[in-house]
């Protein structure tokens, strides 16, 4: 961190500025330049408070070097994270470290023909996990919140009929206890910054999917995770899945440049949601083999037997067998970027 | 509700599409032009996903005319909402219908000292509530996270010292217990979509502060308060705080045009929070004096005694002198647009 | 401007670094810390090309301390710029400096009647001047695209016939004859990045309004308006009219934190257009009450004698009436920031 | 085009409305409702103004069914259009249709033997049109802005030294005629909305190469393209580069579902441009790729022989080897999309 102060600051208190400094823990290195000082301070800067120090009267800049995150970082963890399940079929997916894991499945989980229907299909294409919500984040009160535990059950049966591990979503910290048998636990765009609920699943032991705020900077997206990851728990996979901009053609702008900057800033796997990023079921496949090219370490994608009657999000999810050409082309992209599906 | 008909869809498909309609509880109005098909629907739309409507085949376009929150909606409820609270000290204070309420006070609690200090020289400036952070939603884990539950003791001393009613934040539903002598709970931006809070807010009987996510829109804005109304608690306080954008000057851009937006939609009062929304002590008085003249409600201010040595966001907070000399400046303004500070 | 190397970087190789450095006109003050080197520039620094040092294999992060913009800046012109005008009549108007100078008419001209009329009505409202479309730039090529050189007339007849001094839109350089008897040359917001237009203004002896583009920053504004200046013509006035946001209730989000920012930063008076801030005729008043209340030196406000027969804007247009009603407000506003319209 | 009137609207006053709507041209399909009359305008409506009727005192909303845009509908021109440029060296290259035309070079022409240079190492590996900037839009008056008419001199000399048609940049009409040997004439994000421009450029027979103003929806980048296609000329290459958003890891947001939102809207060829999109060097090649996955009809690249002495933007160049090297693997992904290089 470089802290350049007011220009006029006397060296007295200078020095007062910098032993408040090294109380912080840091060593403070001094540079007296002809109109300016400029302070480079050494050693680990994490928990120092960029923003408080902005207030004092003698700063006039504070400039970051090091990036706030610590156990996200690359530079500390230089090799790839793979994410690693073995389904109740005793296969194990990957996903991250070369290896390309799909997700796919219904928005929501509706009725046990749907959800097993849907599973199997997508297994038969290639798919290494489930998903379907169950309990479900809506912006209207009015609307469809999901089957809930009744979901949860639907979704537990369909592994059990197909083995493929499932990911579903938790919305409260509250519902942890029935997800034990969830394989991956999906954290919505919504609540990447709900900081007593990330603590909490630090304190977990299971791979949580963390997608990012639809606001949210490459930076927030690592320290929502550097949550996780300081309460113990390393087994996360970033999600990039759509931002908010002036344009309302897609429902968000997937941003496939944060995959080349995730992973150059984290050896976290990245994978992304074509589906929810977008909102338009012609535009998945285009977005989804995008995702593969920009270097993406999995997908995850709405699947749905019968778009037109689904409870929630029908217009963009894909039929199976869409989806099943769309594996088919996603195996010739991972072979030329030396990846296994 | 209008649904535009894809062009050249047969007379049959719409019948059974409005058959479709129908059994969602609305009427549907039926018009023939030459080369396309219009529906209108008629009654409560609110529970109609236009979303999933969208997704049906024959479907062109689907048209909003109704806004899809309810119990939030001006239309229904024409008159101006007012919060009125008692304080300790006897004193009823109201935000809203004509009223203007300051609500003022540092960003963290710090210490018992601080605390009632500040409070005292905001009471003595003519703010109508002390606001104190206890749970600090902090983007970094390392950072200074609140006093927790001893920050909160400490807001009610001040309070009983004061006579003030106060208001802080709650982060996660568990702790609601503790906030029972808390007046107004404060939901902070990250937390405005946390659907579950929200609901469990709406079987509370507190007023809530809500404040605007910081990408969220105005009808958004609308819903996350409809999820709290729906529940059946109608003392919801809205509060402008500032939107993501493009320029780094200030922290985020206070979209002062939100307020007469949301009040033209709502009858539920609209604060502003000028010193979250800048994070730039130098600007908060003018924004807020602009926030008054543009029709807000009230006023949501960070003072410090010692914004230099402020635990966080001591950058954007002001002194009590200059607090003292806003709200001089504040009642001339309220004056001319006929509120009663 | 401080200059980060990357860890690791030899002696030798800063000092070759340096004397490039040293080159362009600056000194170098070097200061060694234990893990990292760090540059400091001193002298002028405007000329140098930050991202181009960003290119450099040795450089890990690049900080402008000082502003790249010059002329523009406050600090080297601490005192207020003030444009004085005097209309046909021989009476002075002002903008800057103490002095709130309003600008008021239709959008676009339309007929000798109607601009006559308008130009009356806002005279005796109290507005300083009177602004009106000719040339308009419209994001249709089928839309009308305004009266051309025969608008330019109409609003020379009704400078004549009012007193007041003239504001209208410069779409290319090659009107600029035409615009001899113009008082203010009025840049479109899409054109405040049209640098080859700007140069030529720099040329020009007529007072320029530069409307801010809608997505660029605080400083693009201010270096826009260097162009301007380095080319010798210091009657600026910049206006805020909105920027681009996900929200979509507004046209544009009116970014009224612009005015503290721009007057911090420069020395340049700030005017705001809240007409087409908004797109919405019954937010302007409130949006012009908190533009002065923000600090505003004026205001721009489209006002027809008859919005809804308007040929372009009429959504955003205020009738002369409301116009009247608003300048009597906007005085009490004004006494109380000790402004004089 | 859907018009729904205001609640209440009396049926004379309706038939008033209608008659005015009929003078422009269209015919008017009335349809009445319980509590709202909704009229749809059948014809040709891209002459309307949608924004002018919302000023109407009758209408409550209006919603275009129809595209503004015209000629560059797919609706009335189902092929995509190729544009065909052939070399001096007598050889024909393509951008559209299934043909996949890649445009590379330096951001700005520095000296004969750069230019030549690059321009042979770019050949070889495979560039079809040989890019290079004379006339510099640069956000400082103080930076280097180009060699200008030399700088056009030395890139026709390497047209001539290599047989490469070639792009630069038009920043302003009056430099057409020393662009008679220019093959595509490039306009830049910042003159998307230059209207006097694009008008002129109408009347001209030659590509244009248009960018995507970086806070332009895609409706505006079609609505801009309409306006030389009104002209008369109908050699359009329309080019994403990246939109503004609150992030600033890399420079804008490269936004890829831009490239089938413009191919389903419109028949018109797309190219990607990753150098100015992400404006660092390193992720060029995953984002190039990214777009060819998506769809992409080109894309234009910048090559330096020396990134770190660049003139400018040399932070986002790519050395020849680095392109010769993306070269080859975007040859794999075109063979699997079924287009050719």
């Amino acid at each position: 961190m470089i802290i350049a102060m007011k220009p006029g600051t006397a060296g007295t208190e200078v020095q007062e500025f910098i032993s408040l400094l090294e109380k912080q823990g840091v060593r403070v290195h001094f540079s007296q330049g002809i109109t300016q000082t400029v302070l480079g301070l050494v050693g680990d800067t994490t928990a120092i408070d960029a923003e408080a120090l902005m207030a004092h009267h003698l700063v006039e800049k504070v400039i970051r070097v090091q990036e706030p995150y610590k156990r996200a970082n690359r530079l500390f963890h230089p090799d790839d994270t793979r994410i690693d399940i073995t389904g109740p079929d005793g296969e194990m997916r990957s996903i991250g470290a070369g290896r390309l894991g799909t997700i796919a499945g219904p928005c929501s989980v509706e009725t046990r023909e749907q959800i097993i229907e849907v599973a199997r299909e997508v297994k038969k294409a290639g798919a290494a996990f489930l998903r379907g919500g169950a309990f479900k984040p809506r912006t209207s009160p009015y609307s469809f919140q999901g089957l809930g535990s009744e979901g949860l059950d639907l979704l537990l049966e369909a592994k059990k009929a197909t083995g493929l591990p499932i990911v579903t979503e938790l919305m409260d910290i509250s519902h942890l206890e029935a997800f034990a048998e969830v394989d991956i636990i999906q954290i919505g765009a919504r609540n990447m910054q709900n900081f007593t609920l990330l603590k909490e699943l630090g304190r977990c032991n299971k791979p949580i999917l963390l997608k990012r705020g639809y606001a949210c900077t490459i930076t927030e997206v690592l320290m929502a995770a550097e949550y996780v990851l300081a309460g113990g728990n390393d087994k996360i996979i970033l999600c990039e899945r759509g931002i908010r901009s002036f344009d309302t053609y897609t429902r968000n702008v997937l941003d496939l440049s944060a995959i080349p900057a995730l992973k150059k800033q984290s050896h976290l796997p990245v994978i992304v949601d074509p589906s929810h990023a977008t909102g338009i079921s012609w535009m998945v496949s285009a977005m989804a083999k995008a995702a593969v090219a920009a270097g993406a370490d999995g997908l995850i994608i709405e699947v749905h037997n019968n778009p037109e009657k689904a409870l929630c999000d029908g217009e963009q999810s894909i039929t199976p067998e869409a989806f099943a050409a769309l594996m088919a082309t996603l195996r010739k992209y991972a072979d030329i970027e030396g990846k296994r599906i």
